[in-house]
């Protein structure tokens, strides 16, 4: 960013009125439950006799990622894509967000713009209206607070609480891809510390870089879902590795869970890098975070309905809770499930 | 923080998912609005046929507070305050508040605590529930991000945009002192900074102090302005200075202005501090910030009711567009107003 600076406009000659001004200009409203957005002392919205869901996330520079390999527009782009999936998780569809921004003034409002504009494309793809939010600076790192709200019927809502014995269990697309893209970037930060003349060598992996840098929600399944009339008994989004969303899921609706190893989706680039770092892919897709598929449950009369909805994949089936948390793996061994997932306190 | 450590707990030593547990256990839904709080991938609420509020605001270590002379019980509670505030000044009343939180590992979980400590205490004060959040750790500075939400009537909600040629401005409470307060800290921590025997000398500055430690929104006056029936035409908190606000009235109302030096309220250890310091007071009243008092216009046929409003002073009136944004001083010179309100965008 430094570079960049001596080209760019410096923020302070906009200053914060002036800086939110520009960003938020030529933003329109898409939704009819937006009344009012940015520029007054609070967004107002009219959800009418829907149910309101609220959720909120937060995004540090050098935990959650690193801008020597995150574009700034990726990185606007995730921060509301990660917060739309939230709501879909509820089986809610997302209708606005607010961002703050803490920005340390080695940024230029160029490269503010870049963030926004991720985000403003983000909120096109999703449908959302971004109708408030607060940008400051900060002494250090970047940091970015998004919160998302969506509107849904009472009768559809899915909490982590509803799973019931028998239940299928399915996930959307494959599981592990941004933690192997995440290794994968790491691996090469590495390797150019140590020696700055060596370009990195992404090739071969897109796919992976690009659920780790640009991972999109699951808006589609949402719809899905919706068209085949399925209200699932349980849903949350795949944020901290299957483990730990399984956890949740049997903690909360009290019952414990079967899932087959042969049956969790992982796509070929992400074995492809399990094996070049030497690693279980199976780690990857159990313990990764950051995959944002939706982990969701059905009545077992749904089989037929959720076996051909396109992209999900049903990995095994819910149990009496005293039967624990279980993993059958390849070779029919059935080992206790525990969370790994990423913890953000230990970094 | 760093000697708190070694009789502290690690904040590791719970991960991410226990240290929410533990700092949301015991937390009772207060709001019929609020369906679901704490515990899903978002939370649920209820507003019917109301419309809905939402406002969010970051605050960043070094720059919107100083931990050397900011207790965390007092920043929790700050946090909360200020984001209600800006409900109010939508003449809304505040329902749900969400909390993110990035802190480095320096901190306890003891220290944590006090801040939620604080985040209660507000929510408590405010009646509004604690409805999720995120907690992260941070490389560097801590970081707080709330989003609130609030309940209005359509016909009760009141714009920047609705004041009317005629109108009185009305302020609450008085201006500067949490300025004042500020002005004070930092002095201390200068001597304190070049000689660390000396001990601060803050006696007989309670009032500014706790105006800039622990600022309140004006619940009360948006209660007095509900039991009085008055709508104001329009109104905004006065969180960059009454300069800057009046400014933002004006510019959103298409109207100019005319305050009176001699009618702004300010308390005489404001009066004392600026003394001190050698500044004129009127710089405190119209350009410091984070009063977190409501500045509201209502129509002239008003004034009995609010002339007899407890805490309440009307400072001027709203004059044609043409006319501009102008202070009367007490020597009857008319000076138009700038915003000098404070920038955090230049630190």
């Amino acid at each position: 960013m430094q570079e960049n600076k001596a080209q760019g406009t410096d923020i302070s000659t906009l200053g914060e009125f002036g800086l939110i001004k520009q960003l938020t200009k030529g933003i329109e409203i898409k939704n009819s439950s937006t009344k009012v957005g940015v520029g007054d002392d609070a967004a107002v919205l009219d959800y009418q006799n829907k149910k309101t869901v609220v959720t909120t996330d937060l995004l540090v520079e050098g935990i959650h990622f690193d801008l020597m390999y995150t574009p700034l527009k990726h990185l606007g782009y995730k921060s509301i894509a990660v917060n739309v999936s939230d709501v879909y998780a509820m089986n809610a569809c997302p209708k606005q967000v607010t961002v703050s921004i803490a920005i340390s003034k080695r940024f230029t409002v160029e490269a503010i713009e870049e963030i926004y504009d991720g985000i403003r494309m983000a909120c096109e793809n999703y449908n959302v209206d971004l109708v408030g939010g607060d940008t400051t600076s900060s002494l250090t790192g970047l940091c970015i607070s998004v919160t998302a709200l969506g509107e849904a019927e009472e009768n559809e809502l899915a909490y982590r609480s509803g799973a019931k014995v028998n239940d299928l269990i399915c996930v959307s697309g494959n599981l592990g891809a941004a933690y192997a893209g995440l290794q994968l970037l790491e691996r090469e930060k590495a390797i150019f510390e140590n020696n700055p003349n060596m370009q990195p060598d992404l090739s071969g992996h897109d796919y992976i870089l690009e659920r780790q840098l640009k991972p999109e929600a699951r808006k589609d399944i949402y719809e899905r879902l919706k068209e085949a009339q399925i209200v699932p008994t349980s849903m949350i989004d795949v944020s901290d590795g299957l483990s730990s969303e399984l956890m949740h899921i049997c903690e909360e609706s009290k019952v414990g869970c079967q899932v087959y190893e042969e049956k969790i989706p992982v796509d070929y680039e992400t074995h492809k890098m399990a094996e070049e770092l030497n690693m279980n892919y199976s780690t990857f897709s159990l313990n990764g975070g950051e995959d944002y598929e939706l982990l969701f449950t059905v009545p077992l009369e749904k089989f037929d309905d959720v076996e051909k909805m396109e992209d999900v994949k049903v990995i095994g089936h819910i149990t009496e809770a005293s039967k624990g948390i279980y993993l059958v793996t390849r070779d029919n061994t059935e080992i206790a499930l525990q969370a790994q997932g990423w913890n953000p306190l230990q970094e």
